[in-house]
């Protein structure tokens, strides 16, 4: 039986480990659960799941979170998280925090010891090198969730003694593949977070809209694989079949596969290196007789560019990319801004922000504060800008 | 610096794994190689790769091959061929002898406690039960060198835990696929010989091209990665860049992939469990943008269904469809018989040898020799029919 804590419970992600967790009730055990402010459905996972420790981070919910869950420990706010992410008895914690939140209570439980398994991809682009380093000293392993991170993951298995070339992320390209710059100025938020092939989040579908994602994929696999920016390609691949692929130094290639549902790689990190039978649909060629593969078009999608900018130049660039999108994907989904003025905004920030080689946590986090502060009055002239424009 | 002996050291496989120890001499050296009758092949080989023994199957050249290898041990023989097999210094041996003939040299290198590079696929079709039995008895390990079945191989590495729920056998469909049985009646020997993708011998280019290579190829993964018949599966894959795929029974799919280069897998079977830097050209997406897949046409190439029917039969049905192949494929290459005749000779062949359910290795020999006869017959009967209603 394995305890594991789930930080971000009401999320995708979470909701679908928790699917994963009831299926096969016989192995895991939840013994935390954490959410943000979606107070009915983390007191009805409560309910279910019986976890020794239940953390609502926006405090205005906890009163009616803690009188609905007697005989189960209750806390609320940022240190309380981090005691989710340290509970004793948590064998494994899934990270499944939406952006830089994450990055706090995973350091927590690295420095407790627990094994990671990552959903939180922004822990990794904002601050790699530390967290990376902090997994390497406490002996703690870092299992990717992202489907893309996990296929590698599992083509590494068994090959550690064998260098890699290189490694090729797929994207699905999103719902704007083959659109050109004029076509995007104009789409809504309701086509974009129309996702042709995975059900996700709304900041991480936004995210697969406008490249973004994948550019944040990138800088996550640089530091979970320990690669150069040079030894990661991003290759379209609309079926969302391939999920990732390894290329070794003698010229093979290996790749995962399966049917686009997060509860596979959900799944995958649970067990690891274990392999627990599932009744999921199985993938089947006569679904899928054609497999396509193109170049993504870096030029209309300006944030993968942006994010391998990012990644080359290091330091906090990759923070400050990261906030920038945080704050502009808010924004949009709130009507501010258009489509392509998220890369104009993000762009803007990285030329402008100080740029810090060697940061600190610290630093990394006052990065992050500055960032959001500085691209949201950004935003705000975007927005007024375009409300001239336009009326 | 590993010492490796080479059967079939004249033939495709052969020449090939030559290359690869030439391209790395700091790591391999060759003790022994053997050739059937290509003498001048085997001695120019020799002279280079200087081993300690040299072995030719047909004594007529014997004089030729002893006088031009002064200071090396040259001998003759099936006894020899043995002897190659289990020289004391090999630490590997590359079975790459074609047809049946691999079988006796191969247990030889087992029961010496040789590992061994399979790329001889016919050893365990005709006596996989015993083969695989004496490998584990002698904890000797089979590395196969078929594309598909290192694919495979390569694909299990780490996930020893893990049971197999299918593999996947992908298939070129060779220079026929799409063509039916009457545009098949016609074809002629040179149309067959041209495989769209593989460079390989004479013998597997006809069996891929009507199918049978691959009907072989899923009673060799029977075998050396214990399933069930009704776990293989063979799809049609035009573009052989995929070379065999396995699906854990989380539903996770790993495949191997890379350029079609026979190479490859000869390289990591003489490397394995590492990878050694190789300088072959890499696999690139934008050459190969689309990969496709289908079923294969088991009505118009019925020599799968007749191996998939061998393999379920069990006993020595898989020994008399490798013989009879063997006779039919030389019958065809000799323009005796024409190419959908193949099918019908070893059909009657299936029918009407004795069937043994447990058969001992003498059994498994007497049904080879008795099948080759039974065929060859055969094959004279339809070569005399074709040519009477011809002529």
């Amino acid at each position: 039986m394995k305890n594991i804590s789930i930080l971000g419970a009401t999320g995708s992600i979470g909701t679908q480990a928790l699917e994963v967790v009831e299926a096969h009730a016989d192995l895991y055990r939840v013994c935390a659960l954490t959410a943000h402010s979606n107070a009915k459905l983390l007191i009805s996972q409560a309910q279910k799941f019986k976890p020794d420790l239940v953390v609502i981070g926006d405090d205005q919910y906890y009163a009616e979170v803690k009188a609905a869950l007697p005989g189960i420990k209750v806390l609320t706010g940022q240190q309380a998280l981090c005691e989710a992410a340290a509970l004793p008895q948590a064998e494994l914690v899934l990270t499944a925090l939406v952006g830089a939140a994450g990055l706090q209570p995973t350091i927590s439980a690295i420095e407790a010891g627990k094994d990671i398994a990552l959903a939180n991809k922004e822990t990794l682009v904002v601050a790699g090198d530390i967290v990376t380093q902090l997994a390497e000293q406490h002996g703690v392993k870092i299992i990717p969730v992202d489907s893309e991170h996990s296929a590698i993951y599992q083509c590494l298995v068994g090959e550690e003694v064998n260098p890699v070339e290189k490694i090729y992320l797929t994207a699905s390209g999103g719902p704007f593949r083959g659109k050109d710059r004029e076509a995007l100025a104009g789409v809504t938020k309701a086509a974009a977070l129309k996702h042709p092939n995975w059900t996700m989040g709304a900041k991480i579908t936004i995210d697969s809209a406008s490249l973004m994602n994948k550019g944040l994929e990138v800088i996550e696999a640089r530091w979970l694989f320990g690669l150069d920016p040079d030894q990661i390609d991003v290759i379209v691949h609309p079926q969302s079949i391939v999920h990732s692929l390894v290329q070794f130094t003698d010229g093979s290639i290996k790749a995962q596969m399966g049917l686009p549902d997060m509860k596979l790689p959900i799944h995958y990190a649970l067990a690891y290196p274990g392999r627990i039978t599932s009744s999921y649909e199985r993938f089947n060629f006569m679904d899928y007789p054609e497999f396509t593969f193109s170049k993504p078009d870096m030029h209309t999608f300006r944030n993968l560019q942006l994010a391998y900018h990012a990644l080359r130049k290091g330091g906090n660039m990759p923070c400050i990319i990261n906030a920038a999108n945080e704050v502009v994907v808010n924004a949009f989904l709130n009507d501010q801004i258009g489509f392509l003025q998220m890369s104009d905004v993000i762009e803007r920030c990285m030329e402008d922000i100080p740029f810090i080689e060697k940061p600190s946590l610290d630093n990394y986090l006052e990065t992050d504060s500055y960032t959001r502060i500085f691209a949201g009055d950004l935003v705000t002239k975007q927005a007024f800008l375009t409300q001239n424009i336009k009326y």
